[in-house]
């Protein structure tokens, strides 16, 4: 069985990371599908997908680590070409990757007590997105 | 077809790195499916999954990798509010992510002859960790 | 249902990007399957797979991000060990990871507008490499 749902999500960019994971584990257990993986995929170059402890510092702490291997202010081939600014945000989402696949049993996803599914909006900008659910199983 | 499969770990911690190719190997065979995917999963977020060629010398450097983009000794908000003293281990752990997904075909993994599918353990302290692998195809 | 696929690349490696995408969609397209989700796989330990925007100069930032956090030119446990002087090409691989999962709906990719899927070889020489596609769905 598949079953294909969305996360619509309104960002601020400059990596806003957002917590997903209650949208992701109601739309899993609404599928009726029992058990399997959800594929959890950002459609758009500038945003990725992973896993964290969703606790202020780490959050912060994550961003910090983007700004120091990919620093917004420097020179990016990209905003030469390009002349959008954002390439800072293109080789952070490149880094990161869009999916992220999470295996669930009885309806439940499989996911440590503090770990939490987050989109991260490499983006420089205000932007809507709509996150891509996969959800496959029997 | 879907089989849901455990690799029980008993790490170090502090980046320990712990080739399970052997362990996953072993689970896709057993679980009778004869082509498909096998999705590697870290519940936790303090670890992360990857492949890699399983040298000493390779692991090394994967190691210092992440000792310098993410320090242990400089300073990090999560430490500030959460005061468990492993700020590191969670930008790591989000960077690196938590799943990984293998092809696999006539019940055999499809790797490269070096390659590795290997856990590390980020977490700042010895950890048991219960690796899920949910098996999937027909 | 499940079909696999390669796609058969010749490289130039040294963080050679090559686009894939329109190779993925066609296999989706020609495995006849409706909805589901297409692993794409790099087997060998020195590769790596992700999206980006596929412009000159995004490519360009994101070669540059790996020169800068694991550069060819310093000292590597491995070559030191093994000898074949790709230490870099290791750990820019374990990074990035091998593995990246797009979901598909009616036989098409969904991706975002300018989201191409790339093949990175890290390795330092040209090399032959058959990237696996492993569809699933119904």
């Amino acid at each position: 069985m598949i079953t294909t749902a969305r996360v619509e999500l309104q960002t601020q960019g400059n990596a806003h990371i957002l917590n997903i994971t209650r949208s992701v584990a109601d739309e899993v257990r609404q599928s009726g599908i029992n058990s399997g993986i959800v594929t959890v995929f950002c459609p758009g170059a500038t945003g990725g997908v992973t896993t964290i402890e969703f606790e202020e510092g780490a959050v912060r702490d994550f961003r910090r680590l983007f700004d120091e291997i990919a620093a917004p202010d420097r020179a990016y081939a990209h905003n030469a070409l390009a002349g959008d600014g954002n390439g800072h945000s293109h080789v952070r989402a490149a880094l990161l990757g869009p999916s992220l696949t999470v295996p669930f049993v009885d309806g439940k996803l499989i996911l440590g007590t503090w770990q939490e599914i987050i989109f991260v909006d490499f983006d420089n900008r205000p932007r809507q997105r709509s996150i891509v659910l996969q959800i496959m199983g029997e």
